[in-house]
Order: C-alpha cells, then structure tokens, then sequence
C-alpha cells in the first residue's frame, strides 16, 4: 500500500512504537506535566500558581508564555473560592464554553450546571445591538452579562474590547468580580485591555502582550478547578 | 468610585479612546490584518498560503510560529476544492466543532450544515471502547469517522495520538484524505505525529513543533474558507 497511499519512506506508522507500551488518556496528561516539570526554566512561581502556569503551559506547548504571566496577590485562592461556592462564570466565546469540563467544574463544586456558564456572543440581540451601533458583539455581550458579573468568575480569551468594557464597569458602575482571567488575544488593544486589568484592585491572572486565546483561558479554569477539588 | 472599586491611579477607562474614534468587529479584524502585514518579517509564502499563516498570527497573537508552518505543495488548492465541494471536515475536539463558524463555510459551499462537521470524542461507544482498552479516546473517535475521511477534511488541534492513528490509517488502510490540518499541541509524541504526516503523501496543512491547538486549527479552515469564497 505504501507507493500507491503515501509512505514515501516505507517506514512502519509512528503508533506501534505507542501500542507497545500504551498509556490511557490521563496517563498522557500526567506524562506530560512530567515532561513540563522537568523542562521548565527557574521561576518564583508559588506552588498553587504553578499548577495554573503548568497546564497554560501544557495548553500552548510553548514554555515562553511563563515570562508574561501575572497573578494579583490574591488571585488563585479567589478563584478557588468562587469555584468551590459554584459561582457563575461568564465566558466571552463559545469555544471557551465548548472547552470548560462540566466533570471539572463539579469536582469544586457539585452545584455547577451548564447553566452555570454563561456566554452571549451568539444572542440574537447581542447581534442586533452591535450592528446598530456599528461595535463589536462583544461589548453587547459583556453588557448583558452585569447581572452575574459581581461575584462571579470573568473568562476573556478572545475579544479585548470585552475585557475593556469590563473594566469600564468596574471602575464607574461598581461592577466587582471575585476573579478576572485575562487572555485576550491579537493586536489591536489587547495589550492595555491586559495593563488596566492588572491596574484595577480585583483578583486577576493575566497573559500579557499579545498572546492569549480560548484554550488558555480554559487551562486557566480547569487549573483552579484541580486546585478547588484538592 | 475609584477608590473603592478600584482604580489606583484615577485614570479614565481606556475604552474611552476606542469610543472615541470606534469601530464594528470586522473593521477592527481588517485593522489586525494591516497590523499583520506591517510588521511580519520577511517570509517566502505564496499570497494564499499567506492568507492562511496571517489568520494563524491572528489567532495566536505571536509571529514566531511562521517558520513552523509548513504547506504540502498542494495542501490550499486542494483545502479549497474540498470546502467547495461541500466535503465533510471531522475535527478531535468539541471547542473546533464550537469555533468552526457555519457562516464562513457556507460562503464556501451553501450546503454546508451542522452535520457537515464530525466530532466523536464525547460520543458514550468512543468513552466506553476507550476506557476497556485503557487508551485515548481520541483513537477511537477518529477510527469512527473512518467513513468520512477519505475526501474529508481532517482537522487535529488537540491530541497527537489520533493524529498518529490517522496516519496509521492512510498507510495501511487507504485512508485518503482531501487535506489534513495538523496542529495538535503538546509535549508526548506531538512532533513525530506531525513529522510523519508531513512524510506521507497527502495534502497537509502542519504547524511543526509543540506548538498548536483548537483555535488555531479554526483558523486553518476560515483562512480557507476566504480563499474558497473569493
């Protein structure tokens, strides 16, 4: 088979080397944090927010993203907090809400639902808002979402806007996450989105610069999630 | 307010200066791109893998990952052709199936549906056969797409495994794939996962290295589906 559908080495396929000593998903996982232990630079990391930085890490593939990482003083355990007592979580993209592990969610909490989670780009009026005003969704979506912002866990890995429209509400509007995850992604506005959060007196952990993403942010809650069921 | 909600220094909301001079989601995506194209440094990408590696940058907020991308020499003609075509695209996690926007596809093809993308990896057999045999479940979910995969498009963010089984696949069963975007991420046989799809002869799409993931792998497809659209 292998001139006619592709092996131009003719080698054997790469996954009987993983058949013969095959491992199960959280074997995997556990292999890998292994591996991340024992590559990663020097770093004055505290233990619980080591285990968030780590499966960022994990995440991104990539041991870069350590240097640009920052807690507030009192982040990790304002998260685990907030996640042990089944706080809403306010996420702004459908991937971040695909992402988040129900399983993980209620071993901090058993009380979480996936009506727990909450995200409104996708709402029909979310739409309509933001094209009468010619502005992005997501400032519409963030909006929408004030009721359950205060004392609630607020997820950014998409859209600075969002993540400044949040930090307009709480400076003004008296709006006060228990915990603010800030990794936005991209090149226009991300990085002060990223300086004001870390400005404001609220629990955040935030990627500066321009990286960020969906998958992050949900390495970041799961992180917690493993540190709330300990 | 300030003092007790917290803004330090008394500075007024950044997003003021957006509301200033204020822009809709795509003018600020059209605003990220002109960023994109300024600041890239010199490459020797053709204008529609261009169009590909930009929304990666986009999606990742980090230039470093271009000298990882690597196009077969037919990989966005024959992504192009298949999104055209209407052919299925199976994905090995549920925040692609998220990301994936039904709206860009069917700027490609109008028979794009829901049911046009494949993702097993929460389905209850995929759980249950992984759990007895003490493996992945992303092995299974890709062997229960093997239906669609020859003429498909097959999307890999997440986990390496499956995308080594694919390629078992293709050597040894026939599987032929239209395109294979391989981005999955992380630190246990991710680089041999794409070192041996990027050996075989199959249209591929690969970012080398550790580094990957489901957002990017989103990216991969929209950047396609622009091209296929134009």
């Amino acid at each position: 088979m292998g001139d006619k559908n592709g092996l131009k080495g003719g080698r054997s396929p790469f996954i009987y080397n993983f058949y013969a000593l095959p491992r199960s998903g959280p074997q995997i996982e556990a292999w890998s944090f292994d591996v991340i232990d024992r590559e990663a630079p020097p770093h004055s990391f505290g233990p619980d927010e080591w285990e968030v930085v780590r499966r960022m890490i994990h995440t991104a593939g990539d041991f870069t993203i350590m240097k640009d990482i920052r807690f507030s003083a009192d982040a990790v355990p304002a998260g685990v907090k907030a996640l042990r007592a089944g706080r809403p979580i306010y996420v702004d993209s459908s991937m971040i809400r695909a992402g988040l592990s129900l399983a993980r969610l209620r071993s901090a909490c058993v009380r979480y639902s996936p009506q727990s989670v909450f995200c409104h780009i996708a709402d029909e009026d979310v739409a309509r808002d933001a094209g009468e005003a010619e502005l992005p969704r997501s400032i519409f979506a963030v909006r929408k979402a004030k009721p359950i912002l205060t004392g609630g866990i607020a997820v950014f890995g998409n859209a600075p806007v969002a993540l400044l429209e949040l930090n307009r509400m709480i400076i003004e509007d008296g709006v006060q996450p228990a915990l603010v995850v800030a990794v936005p992604v991209g090149f226009v506005h991300v990085e002060e989105s990223k300086e004001e959060i870390l400005s404001l007196d609220v629990p955040c952990i935030v990627l500066r610069g321009r990286r960020g993403g969906s998958t992050l942010a949900v390495s970041v809650i799961h992180a917690l999630c493993t540190l709330s069921a300990g």
